[in-house]
């Protein structure tokens, strides 16, 4: 009888954890989050947060063991636990993407160039992989190249740029937004 | 000839100065955001740089003496010398909006409410005061009967909030965006 009765506990156990975790998946957006090229621990904890908040469907970092990284466990409040997060290293970064592009994927940079788009003229289509540049020097040149389009935030200051999460961030919800109102511009 | 060489150096260089200072304050939005009681270096010094960014009006802290301080320093990469910081105390707050309020500012929280208005269906008018809540409970009851009204970011996540730093970027960013493009939904 007390094994039955263990065995009934752990499967409810079960049961439950399963569940919560079929919750925490269904209704992911078709966006990754590509901050393979994000070197600060901060900046990669806070985009774990923003994405789980948003519901990405995944976020990519160059080492997954930041993971275990103090700083990183404090900022991102456990979001790691519910938004998946690969390891895609730098140097395999075009061949990922070409490979997401062989899925469907419009592959965009976030990036200022001379032919970026703002974000809120770009029309979304359903499934993005965003691209995020390093804090110092962007988007290099020939991954540049290998993306569909580029996109910017206008910005108004003297500084030159938004900080790498803030500007992920704004793309993110962009997106989010153009996919719970139907269209961009809205 | 050598004093007036000297002087025409000088005052080529103050001329410089002006002319740079001019630069940073003229085409400033009439957007406040009030951080007095946001307590984290890091969201403080980040709020100076997104300000800065999208050229808010100013930006209020609690304590001005984290001008000084090293992290607020390396993370607002100089914000602070372009978008004027002004100290308001947390217990002069409600005194400071109730008189912003008699300049003809709305005064918003951005806090989740049952009351709370989506930023993206909100029409900002020209001039705002935007309160940011405290990282770990938000804004106070009795700061939330101040305000003219609350606005809240969709979230779809498991995890309950967005940073203060995030979202209130993401509230600047939506302010700027109408009035780049005239007007809400756009």
């Amino acid at each position: 009888l007390d094994v039955e009765y263990e065995d009934s506990l752990l499967f409810s156990l079960i049961d439950k954890k399963g569940r919560e975790l079929a919750k925490a998946y269904e209704g992911r957006q078709d966006l990754i989050v590509v901050a393979s090229l994000v070197e600060r621990i901060p900046n990669l904890a806070g985009l774990a947060r923003t994405c789980e908040v948003f519901k990405a469907s995944a976020l990519t970092v160059a080492d997954k063991k930041i993971l275990e990284d103090r700083q990183f466990k404090l900022i991102s409040v456990t979001a790691e636990q519910w938004v998946p997060i690969l390891e895609v290293k730098e140097g395999a970064l075009i061949r990922y993407l070409e490979r997401m592009k062989d899925e469907g994927y419009a592959v965009l940079g976030l990036e200022q160039t001379a032919n970026s788009v703002a974000v809120n003229n770009y029309s979304f289509p359903s499934r993005v992989v965003l691209v995020l540049g390093r804090e110092k020097d962007g988007i290099p040149v020939n991954l540049i190249q290998t993306l569909d389009a580029c996109l910017e935030i206008p910005q108004l200051g003297m500084i030159r740029s938004l900080n790498v999460h803030v500007s992920g961030a704004i793309a993110v919800w962009e997106y989010t937004k153009q996919h719970l109102q139907g269209g961009p511009g809205l």
